[in-house]
Parts: C-alpha cells; sequence; structure tokens
C-alpha cells in the first residue's frame, strides 16, 4: 500500500521503517528534513509538504496538539492534501479536544479520521510490538489494518469515534502515573518502617500485581533510577493535563489524577522536569521527610 | 509439628485444614466452639481457652485488632499460655501498632513473635495458594516455614521485625484499592467519550496492567456486579484506614490514600458497607453524573 | 475625561452609569446594542464597534476571555482602534495567559494595559463600592484613579503587570470557593452529630472569622437557599479552573483548588451548574450521605 | 461558687485567676504541684488529688485526651471524686470520642458532663477574652454560665450534647488551617507571578476577608515568621487528626481536612513540628518550588 509517514522523531521513524520493510511503498515528511532523508536511503519516497504526499493513507506521529496542527492545518497542510476519500490515522499521544476538532474538519472535506495512538516506548516500535489503540469508521479501521500488524503487536478497536481512541491512551497514562505514585506512597511508608523497597516489590510483584508496569517502574523506583529518562515527567505532566482536560470538558472530576497533575508540576517546579517520570515517586519520598 | 491454630473463620478453617491434611498436629481453639468442633472430626485437637493450647507453634488468623487482643492479651490469652521460647505467628491484617506493641509483650515474656499476614480470599486458602509475607527473627521464620508451605504457594521474607510483614500487608490493600479507584476514574471519563468499560480493560489488561488485579477488579467494575461481595467495602475501608494509621505514626503523608479513605467513607454513608469494596469505582462513576 | 466603557452587562452597565454620574464622557459599547442604547437616553455616546470609540482611556467589562478577545482582537476591534498611549482598563475576570498576551500586544502598539478586575455583585456596582484590584504602570494607574474612584469603595494597586491584579482576582476567588467547601465540610461533620449549621455558623461569624465572606455563604449553606443563583456555580467552576491554568503555567501545586475544581465538575455533572456557586458545599453534604 | 481547676497550664492558670478575681472560691489541682501552689497564694485551695476536690463544679483545662483521662479516669480521679449531682466542665480541645465516653460514664454516676472547648490563646485566657463554645444539659450549662462569663468574652451554647461543643470546636480549628493552606496555595500562586504577598492579603484582608484569622495568619505567613510558636504545628496536626477521626466514626469524608493533615505530617517529617502552625503555608511554597 502507499502510505504517507508524517513526524520522523524516535517513534515515527522506528515504525515507518517497519512499514518499509514489510513492503509498502512510504512517502515520509519530516518538519526537520534530514531526518526524512535518512529513511529515504532506505527506500522512502518524500514529500517536500504534508500537501504533497499524493497517498490516501496518512500516518501522523509528532510530538504534541502544536505539532499536529501545524502539520494538519498548517500552510500546505494535511487537510488540503490529502485527496477525498483519503484516511488520516493520527497516532501521537494528542487532546481529546483537537482530536474531535480534526475529525470533524476531515470529515466536511469527505476524508475520514482513525485515531491509533500507541503503548510502548521507541525499542517497542523497533521490535514492532507497539499495542495500538484504535477507534474510527470501522472500514478505515479496516483498511489500515495490514499497516497497524506491521507496526505492532496488538491492535484494539475501541469505538467507532477517533476521540474514543485518544481517551483510552489518556486514561491508560493516567494509570501508569497512579500506579508510580501508590507505588511512592507505599514504598515511603515501608521505608519509615525499615522496609527496603525491593523486598516489598518482589511481594507486590510475584503476587496481584504481576504486571509489565509495577515490575518496569517499580524497578526504577526501588533503585532511585532516575536518569537516563525512559519517558521524561514534563511529559508525564502533560499527559495527565491532557486527561484531566478531557475530564474537564465532560465534567468528569478525577480526583486521584488531579493530586497527582499537582505531585508532577512539583516536580517540574523543584528542577526534575527532564527526569524520568517515575520520579514522581520520589515526591513521595520526600513528603515524607526521605 | 504440633501446631495450634486460634481463629476458625472461612480464612482460617481453611488453613488448619491444609495443616492437618500434611499430617501436622493441630491444636484449635475458636471463640465460637462449633466451629472447632467441625475441625476435631477432621482429626484436630480441642483447647477451651487460648492458654490451653499446649503448642510451641501458634497460629492466630482474626478478623481484626480487638479479637486479637482478646485471645492474646484476655484472661487465659495466649500471652499467659505459650510457653517460653514459643512462636505466636500472627496472620490476621492488624494495626502496625498492635503489631508492634504485642512483638514487644512476647519478647518480654521470652516468646517470638512472627508477623505473617496473608493476601487471598478463602478460595485461595482452600486451594492452599496464598501468598504468605512474613516477617520476624529469622530463625522463627526458618522453624514456621514448612507450616507456611502447605498453606500458601509463596512466602516472601520482608525482614525481621514482625511489624515488616503488617505494613508490606496494609501497603498491598492500599494499592490494590488504588487500583479499583483509578479504573473508577478512567471508566468514568471513558464512559462519557461514549467508551464501553470492558473495551477499555481490554486494552489495559492485554497491555502494561496484564495483571490478576486488574482483571478480577476491572471485570467486576466493568460488570457492575457489586454483589455478593468478594471483600467487603466495609472491611476495605478499615484497612485503608490501618494503613493511614501506620502512616500517621511514621509521619507519612499518604494523599491518594486519604482520598480513597474518604470515598470509602461516602460509599458507607450512602449505604454500600456491604457491597464489594470494588464498589469504591461506583463513586467514582456517580461524581461524574453516571 | 472622555472615557469608552465596553461591556453592558449588568456589572459594566452600573459601572459605566457611574461613570456618567459622576460627569465623565462615555462612549459606550455593546455587542447587543440595545442595551448600549440604554445608556445613551442617560447620556452615553454610542460606538459602532470597539475600534470607533475615539476615547484615550477603554474600560473593558465582559464575561469571558473569549468575549474579551472578540472585542480587543476581533475586526475594528479595540486594539485597531485605541490610540497610540491610550489606555485599555480591562475589569473582567480573565485567565492569567490572555491578560499577558493583550498586556503584550498592546505594548507593541504604543498602547498600555492596566488590569482592574473586581470583587462584587452588580448591587455592590450599582452602590459603587466595588473593591478594584489593578495593576500595570503606575503613571497609567493614577490617570484612571479618577475612573476608578467613582466605581469602588476603594482600589488596591498590586503590581506593575497588569497580570498581577488577574492573578489576584482568580486568587481570591478561589479562597472564596475555599470557604464553601471548608464550610460544607465542617457543618457535614456537625449535623452528623446532632448540630444545626446556623449554631455552628454563629460560633465561627462572631468569634474568629467574623468576614462577610463567612457570614453571606454561610447563611445560604446554613439555609440550604441554593437560587436563585448570585453567583452561578458553573462560572465559579470556570474562575476556579482559570486559578488553575495560572498555576499550571508557572508549577504551581494547588491541591486544595485541584480538589474544589473537581467537586465543582461533580456539581456540575450532576445538574447544579445554574444553582449558586455556594452549592458547592451541598456536595460536601452528599458525600456524607446527608 | 466553690469551684475546682483541674489542669494549670498557661491556659489553664490565666482561667482560673479569672475565677479568683471574680471572687469564686477556687479548689485547685496540677499534676506538677509546684505549678497549684502558685495560685494558692492568690488565694486557692489545694486538692491533693482530682478525687479530693470536695466542689460541686470541676473545670478541667488539661492538653490532651491522654491528660483527661488520667485526671478523671485514673486512680483518685474526678469520676470517683464528683459528687453525685456534680458537673464537670471539659474545656479541653479533646476527640469526639473520649467526649461522648466520658459524658456516658458521670450519666452513669449521677453527675453531669458540659463540654466548653474555647477559642482563643494565653493572652486571651488572661484578658477574660476566650471565646466559649459549650454543649450539654441546658440547666447544667445555665449553672456554670456565671464562671463562663468571667473567663470569655462569650459562651455559644450549641446544643445539649457535650460532644456538639468538642465538634464544633474540632470544626473551627480545621477551618483555621484550612485559611492557611488557603492562603499558602493563592501566596505562592502569586509570588510565581511576582506578586508580594502582603500586598495580595492587603486585597484580601480589606475586603471579603476581613477576619482575624486571615489577619492574624496572613501576616505570620507573609512576614514567614515561623518562630516563636503561637501555636505548635505538632498541635495543629494533632487536632486536624481529631476532626479526622471524628468524621471518620461518623462516615464524614473531609477530603480537605485530608489534605491539610498529610500537608502537616509532611511538615513534620520535615523538621517543622516545633514551628508555628503557620508553617503549613510554607509546604505549599516549597511545593512550588520557592
Amino acid at each position: 500500500m502507499r502510505v504517507a509517514f508524517l513526524g520522523l522523531g524516535s517513534m515515527g521513524r522506528a515504525m515507518a521503517r517497519n512499514l518499509l520493510k514489510a513492503g509498502h511503498e512510504v512517502v515520509a515528511y519530516n518538519r526537520t528534513r534530514a531526518r526524512a532523508e535518512e529513511l529515504a536511503k532506505e527506500g522512502a519516497h518524500l514529500a517536500e509538504h504534508p500537501a504533497g504526499i499524493a497517498a490516501e493513507v496518512a500516518i501522523t506521529m509528532v510530538a504534541d496538539d502544536a505539532a499536529l496542527e501545524q502539520i494538519v492545518l498548517g500552510q500546505q497542510g494535511l487537510l488540503a492534501g490529502l485527496a477525498k476519500g483519503g484516511i488520516h490515522v493520527s497516532m501521537s499521544t494528542i487532546s481529546a479536544a483537537l482530536s474531535r476538532r480534526l475529525a470533524e474538519m476531515h470529515q466536511e472535506r469527505g476524508q475520514t479520521m482513525v485515531s491509533a495512538p500507541v503503548f510502548g516506548r521507541p525499542e517497542a516500535a523497533e521490535a514492532a510490538k507497539l499495542f495500538i489503540v484504535a477507534a474510527g469508521p470501522q472500514q478505515a479501521i479496516e483498511r489500515c489494518r495490514p499497516l497497524f500488524d506491521v507496526m505492532g503487536q496488538r491492535t484494539f478497536v475501541v469505538g467507532d469515534e477517533p476521540v474514543m481512541a485518544n481517551v483510552t491512551k489518556l486514561s491508560g497514562n493516567f494509570m501508569i502515573a497512579s500506579v508510580i505514585e501508590c507505588l511512592g506512597e507505599a514504598f515511603a511508608l515501608g521505608r519509615k518502617y525499615g522496609l527496603e523497597a525491593d523486598k516489598m516489590l518482589d511481594v507486590f510483584t510475584n503476587s496481584l500485581f504481576a504486571a509489565p508496569v509495577y515490575k518496569t517502574y517499580g524497578a526504577i523506583i526501588a533503585q532511585q533510577k532516575w536518569e537516563p529518562a525512559g519517558f521524561r515527567l514534563r511529559l508525564g505532566l502533560k499527559d495527565v493535563r491532557l486527561a484531566l482536560a478531557a475530564a474537564d470538558a465532560e465534567a468528569v472530576p478525577m480526583p486521584v489524577a488531579s493530586f497527582i497533575h499537582d505531585s508532577f508540576l512539583s516536580a517540574v517546579a523543584r528542577g526534575m522536569g527532564e527526569q524520568d517520570w517515575a520520579a514522581l515517586a520520589k515526591m513521595a519520598a520526600e513528603r515524607a521527610g526521605l
């Protein structure tokens, strides 16, 4: 299939590469052209601007709302360049509000938007082990499925409105943050009673909490290994902020998310924005005087 | 080994039975004698009162602090009846304060206390699948290990002071409650965007949150199946209260635990105390007007 | 002085009238022209659009950010119409972000912005009893002082950057909301012990809490008189949201404000958006099963 | 009237002295006898132990639950020494639970308990400017009124069950703490925008928040004058803990109180327990990186 890929950061590049490997014809675009040229060596065509992709399916994978707005709504943007009947597969972690707005704008032009944000870090993207959460018109999703299949290990279809996938993604990130916060509180308590964090973690991850999220973040917290950041705290704050914005728009109180947001803010205010977001747990320890 | 078992509720009975099956000589005591007599038919000896056990290892498994105080400190209590050099294995979920106090009192009498609270419901107790969290003097724990081995699937030794096991247990229950709360907030958000809770759950439990705690409680919440209660909300409130009391005693702020405590209180105030503690998630839905 | 007044809602109209009464020459503008015509009968000149005011001082008093953006930045907006050296006195309750942005834009055009939001309801505006919180270049504030003097009972100058006044206003509204929340929690506690809310209130307002905010809101809460709304809950939510946005922008955790925001959201979700914002206290009572 | 006064700390001594000055016959008791002897020089009789007071009205004013239990329920305690028909006026800040328990025990012996905790510091006690919050059987309160009149500037009768006065007192202290917390959050916000705390305070205390509690604590916070402590943070924590215990017992969620409790805990954990409880606001500043 001829597919455009816009946004070649560490995630996007790995994903586009997997499309190439699987034999898809890829048209690449990146704001900083150097990165696109790298991919051209591996067989990708290059587009000068988002409007120049000449593909019926265009995948976007960028850092935030602002970057996506620029690519889609900017001059010579995707909205103008995508053919009638074309599909925009938005895989970035963006706000529910932007997702809704873009879906509407695409629809007005006879285009379709599919939201398909992912769970997984760059390594997972390279290994085609992403978890993809998709939402949008069923037919469009089916058309994209061959693409999802070579980028991820599993695709979950959660609904027929694109925003549903974004909300699921934001909820998931909130839940990861809540695991970090709660481990932080539990470890702080334990340490005050002389317990070693890794002994507690051993109990948790070998009984009821035997999930990747507890193992991964539990180990970082127990070892207090805040750097290098797998996912920067500043971005964790951003994602919880997006979850709360989605909640605010539909009148959903999320008091634990609100507290986590405040604790992330405190971490940023105290200079921890570039550490791993697991450092949220450090705030819990500091609150306890540890 | 000759071992006394005090407290024959649904948990204790199943555990004592597994000791009998494994060939241990069991002396049973229960406040309500009928339950003890039942076990006598299966080969247990009966004690008239906690002081009458004539065993060097005595396991207690009761509902709360008050019941344990009665058994240990009451007239003809275990403290008086246990021989010098004897071991009290306290397996109930009790307060950190009581654990510390009893450990000290036993020590003054030349006895040893081992705390060994468990994760698992009555079915797990019957199937000898409990997770046992033990703390206390190493030698005493080793002496009890054959008993732990026939009651649980795994024993974690977390430290040499009994209270450490209690704090780990209370932390674990706080973390389960936090999973319920956070799933509740995430589902409330999703539902306002038209998502079905079980679709979200499918994403979570098949990706980063593939742990028993998410599957078990997620299913209850998605199906809104608050009755019959596997573990009553009123008891969940009690355990979070104990976690907060332990935290207060050592100056550990646990803001998420505090909020959960308040939400449990609200649930009890609104008549949900006898429902499954997963109904905490219902509070999140109601707050959102669902 | 010749002064323009843009925004003739219940607050603005009363304020403009006081300017007229004091002998100032007022040029009025309102999106809905009928309201401006009413004021014309009392001596005001009318402007067709914000750019047509031909006055060196222009006061804006509108509902929210969107309305102010429309008036200032819209076609034939104030930004275009205000002369070089002119002063825009922004008296609306708006976001810190918009205040900063407008101040910058005015400055680029050689204009000055003064922020001067107010505390007080329409009755206070009519009686010229408003409390005015002003910030901006000192000289500009002094030039506006004769205007402030006939609209309010007292003007506080809090700083030389306009945004400082907005942040003070938003902080004040957060503090009012916190008084409502805390009275709600205290009354809920008291009622469960058989206390009457007005007896508690009598103690508070005649001892340490002898301030208008406790008397006014305490009485509404004690009498559960949520309607008619003096200030609608929906607007209270908006203002706390603005305070939190200002806090987020500068990395200031405000956990009590966050909780209040969540509780306001819950109230809106449950259909109380049009009641008086004192109904936040009703949420505290409902949480307690009252 | 012949009245016993038990507990001669800085509050009690001043109050007892005012009773003496007004011509009442005072029998004094203090655990540390030296303090009682001091008062004997001013005309008080001395009792060897609480049971030896030989007075029909006995006022207690001690530090906490433990001290009151000791005086009332200890050997030769007040419970044993008070005549049938006698009145115990409990003026300490104690738990709702102890208040209820003592009221019941007195009643069983044909005695009456009146709870009459106070608002005010030692200076207010000396100047007979205390605010007294009384609850209990009306007749008993009336009998005590002449005593209240010479110790305080005003007595509020809030109900006929003693515990009601204790709950009102605990609610009041929670509300003071909430004022400190909210000023702390507001000032942290303001400071990040370049505002000076005292300018903000000037606005608040001269408009809607013109109450002693804002003036007193606002000034301490604005000047960051945490020492010497007017009321130690450790005691503030204790009182919020008592409010939450009363709330827990009757299933009243108090989320703001819970957060304040956690923040007090954090302050204690970080070595601020002996500072003025207004230092709670310092925590808000530190959370914001100030």
